[in-house]
C-alpha cells in the first residue's frame, strides 16, 4: 500500500488591489498565519516611511519578523518625487535580493502597484523576478489599481471593493483596526 | 494656548463579505496589528471546528491571543444541521458575554453571516447587542453573503471580490497563505 501523494505546494502569486480597505490588512494576514506554521515571511512597504510606527510594525518587531518600511509616504502628498522614485528602486533592490535568495517562504510587496503604476519600476523587470522566483516561494503584492500585466500574471487576485466608508462620514482611521 | 484635542476613538462594526479570499486574513491582520498595540483582541470563529489547527491559531496560541473554534465545519457539508445550529448559538452566547464585558478592544465574529444568513441567530437580537457594546469596543465580522440589515448597520464595509482564483485552475489552498 503507497501512501496518498502529498499535498503538492504550488508557490503562488496573490494581488490584493481595489479601492475598499483590507488590502495591506489581508497580506499582514498571511504574514499572521505564516509565522504561525514557522514560515520565513517578509513584509517590504513601498508607501510606509522608515519613521512610521504603525501597529503590525511593533508586533513585527516583538516577533523577529521582518517588515522593513522604506517608502517616501503618501505619493499624492510628496514634496520630492524624485527622492520617492530613488527610495522604490532601492527597495525593489533588496526586494529582488531576498526573492532569488531561497531563504523565504513567503515575501509581501505592500503598496508595491504604486511604483508600477507610475511606471518607476519597469514591469518586464519585475515579472521576470516573479518568474525565475525560487519555486517554493509565495508572492504576495497589495496596492490600488493593479497594472493589467500583473492581474495576468497573478494566480490569485481580489478586488477590495469599498462597499461602505467611514470617511464618507467624516469618522478617520482607527489605531489597531487600521494602522 | 490649549493642546490640540486628542483623536476621538470611534468604535466601528467592520465587515469584510464577498466571494473573494481575504476577508478572515483581512480580520488577522486587524488581530496582528491589534496586539501589536497591546490592544486586547479576540476571534470567535463560527466555521472552523474545535479540532480545527490552522496557521493562525498556532500563532494566536503562541502569543496567548483568544481564538475560539467552535463551528460545525463547512455548513454545505454538514450531516447535522441542528447541532451546527446548537454551536453557533452557544458560540454567540459566549460572543454576547465577551462584547459585554468591557474588557476587550476588538472583538472578531469569524464567519458569522452564516448563522445570521441562515436565521439561526435573530438579526434584531444581534444588532442590538452590537448597538448596545461598550463604546470603546470595535468588531469584525467576516463571511460572504453579509445580510443587508447588517450592512445597514456597519460602519465600514468591503466586499472582497474574485478576479482571479487558483481553484479555477485546479490549484489547492495553500499552508501559510490560506490557512
Amino acid at each position: 500500500v503507497s501512501a496518498a501523494p502529498k499535498p503538492k505546494r504550488k508557490p503562488l502569486v496573490v494581488v490584493y488591489t481595489g479601492h475598499g480597505k483590507g488590502k495591506t490588512t489581508a497580506a499582514l494576514g498571511i504574514l499572521f498565519r505564516a509565522w504561525g506554521r514557522g514560515m520565513k515571511v517578509a513584509m517590504l512597504c513601498f508607501i510606509k516611511t522608515k519613521t512610521s510606527n504603525y501597529g503590525e510594525e511593533q508586533a513585527a518587531k516583538r516577533l523577529g519578523i521582518e517588515v522593513i518600511p522604506l517608502g517616501g509616504g503618501y505619493t499624492w502628498l510628496s514634496q520630492d518625487i524624485e527622492k520617492d522614485k530613488a527610495l522604490a528602486r532601492e527597495l525593489w533592490t533588496m526586494a529582488q535580493e531576498k526573492i532569488s535568495s531561497g531563504q523565504y517562504d513567503i515575501i509581501i510587496l505592500d503598496e508595491f502597484t504604486y511604483p508600477l503604476k507610475y511606471g518607476w519600476l519597469p514591469m518586464e523587470e519585475v515579472l521576470e523576478v516573479l518568474r525565475r522566483r525560487p519555486d517554493s516561494l509565495h508572492v504576495v503584492i497589495t496596492g490600488r489599481d493593479a497594472p493589467q500585466e500583473l492581474i495576468d500574471f497573478a494566480d490569485l487576485v481580489t478586488e477590495m471593493l469599498e462597499v461602505k466608508h467611514p470617511l464618507q462620514r467624516g469618522i478617520k482611521a482607527q489605531p489597531g483596526l487600521d494602522f
